[in-house]
């Protein structure tokens, strides 16, 4: 059987399934990530299992893809990715290449759910759509005239780092105002800590997860349930501005905060409608990702594979 | 010979030329826009011009393109131009081929100077570009992947429509905070005043174009200088935003808030040395159309016609 390798690097763990072209995934183990301080070593570990397991079940591997943070396209690399020990510019595509001898492809992990969506999921008829994915950060992808946008430099697509407050809050990218900082689930639990020094002018001690949140709003809490609006709001307008600039017929979310169901989507349309230029009203679908289990991240990866050797 | 015919419409005049494939403009002549109450009386006008004139020069028509305010490619429409006293949706291309018989094609001014571009100025060799029209208002026409981006409803490139001060300054959009509120000849003059205001402590009377701004920035007038300063700044965020988005390789400027040079281009350089996220630094040309003259209107509506006949 013909298959691939969708590959998803994450700073902790490191994700790899063997996928057919029907989407199906047929097998998937993980790998630490943290625990190869050189990334050459992650590869032939990765590369040898690959092998094997190919070897044994006489699956024809066709090709590898892979998700990555900073991950670009053109040079196969992952480039300055904060949230990795490898450090400066890792040529990851090369080392597969030259361990597995088989083409090998990577982008940045919200590039690879866009594809991901395009292949399997809410997309499939879609030419024009961005992916946004609402987690720790936010990535986003972007479809135009039913291509994956990359860019002169593969690089496009930075809709977290629009600057949507001048002289806002500060963002790890150095700049201030980003959309990230809002629209995150960094973004909440920071508006939400504001809020509540704001209101109850004590000083923030706990150590929140936006799941904390999720459950307060959840329970009724007012200021829990303000974050979560000032959140779509804020997202809202970066959202009115990527469709400004693309007119996609969907925009599809993506991530953990996505999973935040009507807390977040609720203010966000109520939102959209303040923000979003009138030609653009009623025109543009807001869905959550049907892919968002566990296997998201490989089947984009995967995606991107059977995408480049199609 | 085989020409197309390009027609720039704008509120007052519309110009129509007939250019060849090289982009040699073989002759132009206006027409009132406003002089006529109905398009049908319009079009009607024009296609006997037209029509006579090629006889004339035993020219071989192959094509009509349109720029216009509010145009859209796939209706062929100008829909709900606010400069126009033609109300609602009006089919222009149908009412041309109606008329002529010959395949017409319409979008709107800012796409088809980035056509025009593409096809004869500064883009000859770039796949993913930026053209900002900066009039009036703020148009734009963006390039990726070698394609003109028009979202699926024909509508996208609206980077004038992007809000980078939430609850800003009121645009005609009904919104508030539109790029085009800041950077563009209107939003100048508006800095210009604001600033008077706050420095002077006076009323502001004087009926102020942008040429005069220009004219007393160049004479060292410390208020018009700001002014420009500003302007440069909130143009540097759009920018910065836009390319976060589509990182292209070159910005292209067009229109007469272009042709004030250095008094823009200086400040709008350190701003971007600001606004642009640290990947993009060093990557992006920030160019003046080649173009900028009475004609590139017409190449850029007339480039359309190749573009989509060739």
């Amino acid at each position: 059987m013909q298959v691939v390798a969708g590959i998803d690097i994450g700073g902790t763990n490191s994700v790899v399934g063997f996928v057919n072209k029907e989407g199906e995934i047929l097998y998937e183990f993980t790998v630490s990530t943290k625990d190869y301080q050189k990334p050459e070593d992650f590869v032939q570990v990765i590369s040898n299992k690959i092998s094997t397991y190919c070897t044994d079940k006489d699956y024809s591997l066709e090709a590898i893809g892979i998700g990555a943070p900073n991950g670009n396209i053109y040079s196969g690399s992952i480039e300055f990715a904060p949230n990795l020990q490898w450090k400066g510019k890792v040529k990851l595509a090369e080392m597969f290449i030259r361990q597995t001898g088989v083409k090998t492809f990577l982008t940045n992990d919200a590039n690879a759910a866009a594809i991901g969506e395009k292949m399997y999921g809410s997309a499939k008829k879609l030419n024009d759509f961005i992916v946004i994915t609402l987690g720790t950060g936010l990535g986003s992808g972007f479809y135009s005239n039913g291509q994956l946008m990359y860019g002169h430099d593969g690089f496009a697509g930075e809709l977290g780092h629009t600057i949507v407050v001048p002289e806002g809050r500060q963002c790890g990218c150095g700049r201030r105002g980003c959309l990230e900082t809002y629209a995150s689930a960094t973004g909440l639990i920071k508006t939400y800590n504001v809020l509540m020094q704001n209101f109850k002018s004590g000083s923030v001690s706990e150590e929140l997860t936006a799941k904390d949140l999720f459950n307060k709003a959840e329970m009724g809490d007012k200021i829990a349930l303000r974050a979560f609006d000032e959140t779509a709001r804020m997202l809202a307008i970066g959202i009115s501005n990527a469709i400004a600039i693309t007119s996609p017929q969907a925009i599809i979310l993506f991530g953990g905060l996505a999973s935040a169901g009507d807390l977040l989507l609720k203010p966000l349309d109520t939102y959209l409608d303040k923000y979003l230029l009138e030609i653009f009203k009623g025109k543009v679908r807001i869905l959550v990702s049907e892919l968002m289990d566990r296997n998201a991240a490989i089947l984009g990866a995967s995606a991107l594979a059977w995408n480049e050797i199609l």
